[in-house]
């Protein structure tokens, strides 16, 4: 799976102002970059009348729109999405996935600090805390970054996460879970795939390999 | 990989209308519905100023809106996703994907032909054009509905597509591309990877199996 790192904050704290100004450092830096935002609510993404808001309305519980730069999915759901589940389903080609909020999620976060907002940071080290972006002095046991210091924020992201990432990965999800597998398993069941597959008309030394199963009851 | 239905037609012909009815009537029925439309423009899914889009201008690739009802991707692609990609991406749920045009793909089509629009239908059975939905008496090689035979054209798709859909099913992609495999190959890599994979702990008997495998070269 891709590399996942929150970043958190208080309301008003600057996430989405601090990720305008990472996300293009990390793209200069040659990484392909996602981005997700976590909304309470059920929002709108369509507009009312139009084709595809037309199909939802209907009754239709995935509806893409599909052109030649751009592609777009809406899924009704039951239940959210976990930041695994939506890391495997949407950012297949992505290096590295970078969230605005879920400050309660496992992964690891950077929090957006600003004293003129809160008396303190909203996270902490039990809360897989690496680094905070502030205006101001925080006595942390993390690290801290000023918020000019995208390019250190950048480089932390890089060593942290981006390097060394030559192994061969492989994400498995059963009924949408991920399937825990250690080095071990994972090597085996990479190469007993990529040797069952790689003995078919049609193989091509690809990159990625995909495959969804539906398995019938007998 | 789940079928595929094209409604096509000429322009202002009623085939989002068609859907509208279509769409109800096959969930009446018990089955999960997908919709993709086509469009050729770079349309605009999020709103300027949205969090969303601010991601998006800063340069993510893909951006995902995810709430517990509902999720919503965008991705910045380079050339058009067919609809076996599209099909494989982001319908993993559904039982029947129906597109809103593409009459150049290969998928079979039902067209929605009125005759105060065009002097004949856009599609002949030489484009896999199945049926017609009309106000009009055609000379046609197809099968031809009237635009009140939702009941009847959900009955056809019912039996050409939805039954005997009692095959384990599986959508492998290498690089984003379908490799094709018949059943008796399709049977040996189910059996082999769900073999290998069940004797992992955490398999539970699942429905559904997603793999993402990234290779690196050596």
């Amino acid at each position: 799976m891709i590399p996942i790192v929150c970043v958190v904050g208080a309301s008003d704290s600057g996430k989405t102002t601090f990720l305008e100004k990472l996300i293009p450092e990390l793209r200069r830096r040659g990484y392909r970059v996602g981005t997700v935002k976590h909304d309470a609510h059920s929002f709108e993404m369509d507009r009312e009348g139009k084709d595809t808001w037309r199909h939802r309305k209907a009754g239709a519980q995935t509806i893409a729109i599909s052109s030649p730069s751009r592609v777009a999915a809406i899924c009704e759901i039951e239940g959210e999405m976990s930041l695994e589940e939506l890391a495997g389903r949407f950012f297949w080609r992505e290096d590295i996935l970078l969230t605005e909020g879920y400050k309660r999620s496992r992964f690891p976060k950077i929090e957006v600090f600003r004293s003129a907002i809160e008396s303190k940071p909203i996270c902490g080290p039990e809360d897989n805390l690496l680094a905070i972006v502030t205006d101001d002095e925080v006595s942390s046991e993390v690290v801290s970054f000023g918020f000019a210091d995208v390019n250190k924020v950048a480089d932390f992201i890089e060593e942290r996460f981006l390097e060394g990432r030559k192994k061969h990965q492989i994400l498995v999800q059963l009924d949408g879970k991920r399937l825990p597998m250690n080095d071990f398993v994972r090597d085996i069941v990479v190469a007993g795939i990529r040797g069952m597959l790689s003995s078919l008309r049609g193989w091509k030394d690809p990159k990625k390999i995909d495959i969804q199963i539906r398995l019938e009851e007998n």
